[in-house]
């Protein structure tokens, strides 16, 4: 559960925001909202338990869509493999990312205070992108798996 | 019903693919895929009779996503007052077109032959928008209604 | 979450329906029960922000429906240029007020204990508009955003 | 399925939208679409081998709000005993009925071509009423059922 | 909320399971579970004041079969006229009702611990009755609606 | 698809709606309508491939319940040790089946040109059965299945 | 309500794994995760009032695969009539389970802290099997459903 | 839409059932159905526009599960580095699939003249993975979406 009316950019909780974990990293994780961190660490611990470097950070398809734009372009260059991107309600942030990037871009939907139908809305705004541009969609709040996802993605090279 | 595998960027439909009507235009209408231009068009019907002038082209949020962030930073400046978006599936354009400017931006729910749930998938992709970045949300396949909302919109200046 | 049995009319809480804030206002803020208040306060408080002046009061399409017809038929020419309509369950408000005032009417759709569907009843009982009557209709329980797309609209302007 | 994309004030379909069969009516049947008028009609044929006197009439809760209102405001002093009432989509007119008159309304939810969720939009907008203004719900597109519990509510006197 | 657990047959809780209220009744409230009971009670709440005599019994569809048949078939010649029946899951008590007594059968759509889809299981398994048998259905859990139904249906005669 | 407006009583189409097939029959397979025969005789044709006898006949649980009643209180004591009951809609058929008799009973959810959502009111109707009332639901028009589990059941003695 | 991330292989859960009652085992219960052990044993306690020897045992379809193989093949020549299987989310245990055994296999959706749709993701992944393979489903979370349907399936022998 | 009552063992369709494409396959696409063949073609043609070799062949978690075990165990000393699996329905094949190899898995929801809820059957039964083993779920019968993913997942190595 996250509280989607946190703001991303409370002073106060920007400082764990932006964090890198285990050397260069090869996985970037991402998210919509600050209060997505606690569900997507899960993520993180996933990957750190399967000695797999990453990095971690907030940002908005909505809120900052310059920085996703940024971040996504740059993702390959950076040395960044998989993208795991959290997100909730009108979750555009894994199909924003897939948009531009060419690396696998995992979503996970994410449920929140304001979900709707049980979490459909989350799920269903992930899974269901365009043809071209897919999302390799998980399970909802199963942040986990989309780690478990990034391994065995990591193990095909 | 549109056809989302269609490509927009078929040199034989392209020419129709932006267009504008009736002098200066206010409203900006968009949409994901050519094959919804049908279904668009009939909004621009509804325009065309309260005699506001309107332009109309087709980008995707995932395919064409540096050309929708160019069309909605530009948007104001051009002279548009409102944006009217349409998109199905996971409906990303009418949040990202909000997520770039300040205008009020109409999404526009589209069904297509890979809908899911009856048509959930983009009505709850459109309306479900996190706090902050606000889509005027209209009924499924209801393209008039978004123009006659349009219209209600321009009668506030 | 709102209480839909309390009664609208119980002279204690009558006192805190309607309330004008920061002037003349141009933003109606209208909601079908008293216990939508919490709820709806939350709209207000992004247009103070916004220095935008509203009015807010408690009407139900079904158990005051004369008093929301004289609402909408008077908004206009009370200086009223965006109408905000939270509701759930069968939320018929929105799309009544939108039945009589050509002014842009946004449509909140409100959970509460007797919600079906997670949502889905006020979701779409409130977007589904037939041609020709449209609200703008922003997330479940996404009382700022009202806010927030009415700042846009009074932008147009 | 009904099109509701059918103005209502079509002058060549009108002479149709208002009839009364069988005596002074006792039950009104009214709908919010002209389109609605075939799948409208089966109900009254049940109630015409019941000897049951009914008035036919299209009638918008959205583009004929006052006209609803006076309808429903003067249907027991003109001798009705029950209300029909079909719609589609956000279907307000069984409820904005049921807020202008104590008789029973009896609301049926339509599917058209604009649905959403296999139905859910109608069912859920006509069912989920809120307490106080009840309507008697009966199944999707099931005409007859309506007219089958018009007749059982006749009955009680 | 019910706990559709508990035994319909529990001597502790039986005697509180019949009663009537108010002389003779004309209204029969009958659930399918003891656990319904303060759920449906809220519907008796509603008659009293409105000073209509009733009898409320609990007696379950599938584990009283033979019980709701004699209890419906005789109900008119005990002199009801209206008879209100809630249930929650696989809600078959109101259809059951309405195929043995040609009185109005109101339904209502009870939650509980074993509900699915946010109570689209009683809510559609109430409604959707085949053509010929109708059920007056009433919101998720809106047993005061049931009542005010109840009022408007006795006061046709 | 079934067509549940057909009557059952059609003299036409009664001749079929009762036969036996293979001696003495084991399973019985009943519908709530005529318009199901084509669908559940599709269940009748796996058995007989599997060299079950049964019996096929239509019956109502809320148009001809007193039959229901009876054919299933005797179902036993006439040889019968299965029953497959498909019903659409508000699907009672089953679980009525499974209140008058302890044989496992089997429930085929139909659907038809009423059915809502996308035929989970069939689903939820047969499957959310009560505790202590358990009906062996199988999928939506998967009349095979049902034929397959009770061939399952058979070999269980 | 399960918490599907406990992991299986838990060595201080696992001795309460594995428990036969009451004798050679006539019925199997399986389930996914540990965690959904209080409520499977909800089943096997109706069993034991019903005098019927069960054994109750977690293996996940997922994560065991060739142990769920294993004990399928081997459950007839065991001894076992009937297998009741319940699992979460995209539960694929019961039908897993009845593509390597003959005997009938009651299914149990069972809902989580990760459950989508309100259980819908559950249900509709163990009721709707492809022809040929059926699984006997019973309602969300009703545990003690399974285990009648397994008495009344004991009871054709 | 694919029709899940063909057989898989029809000697006429068996000799397409099971092709290599462009070399040794790295991506091995497998479905539950004969009849799922044109769905899934599609997404062996966007690999071969990519000039990735794959193999395609029909198998059913549920009516082959050997054959469904021994292709993933040996899918990754075979050569394959992605598995792309389509199925309908309760649709186990990309989760069983996930559970015996640790190669990424794609999983693509296939509608069919038997799906339930607009397809959600088919989604939900492939998203909601349990934690530890996930599938790469793309939309809803979005076969050319499955194989654009991997032809990214292979673009990492």
């Amino acid at each position: 559960m996250t509280d989607p009316q946190l703001s991303t950019t409370d002073p106060q909780t920007a400082p764990a925001q932006q964090r890198t974990m285990g050397g260069d990293p090869v996985v970037g994780i991402i998210m919509g909202s600050a209060s997505d961190m606690p569900a997507m660490e899960k993520a993180g611990k996933v990957l750190a338990e399967a000695e797999v470097a990453y990095e971690i950070e907030v940002m908005s398809a909505h809120r900052d869509p310059a920085l996703v734009t940024e971040y996504c372009l740059s993702a390959r260059s950076r040395g960044l493999k998989v993208i795991i991107a959290g997100a909730g309600l009108a979750a555009a942030l894994p199909g924003v990312a897939a948009a531009h990037t060419d690396l696998p871009v995992i979503g996970v939907p994410l449920s929140s205070s304001l979900s709707a139908a049980g979490g459909l809305d989350a799920i269903l705004s992930i899974v269901q992108m365009p043809p071209g541009v897919p999302v390799a969609t998980v399970g909802l709040d199963n942040t986990r798996n989309a780690a478990h996802l990034a391994v065995r993605i990591l193990g095909v090279s």
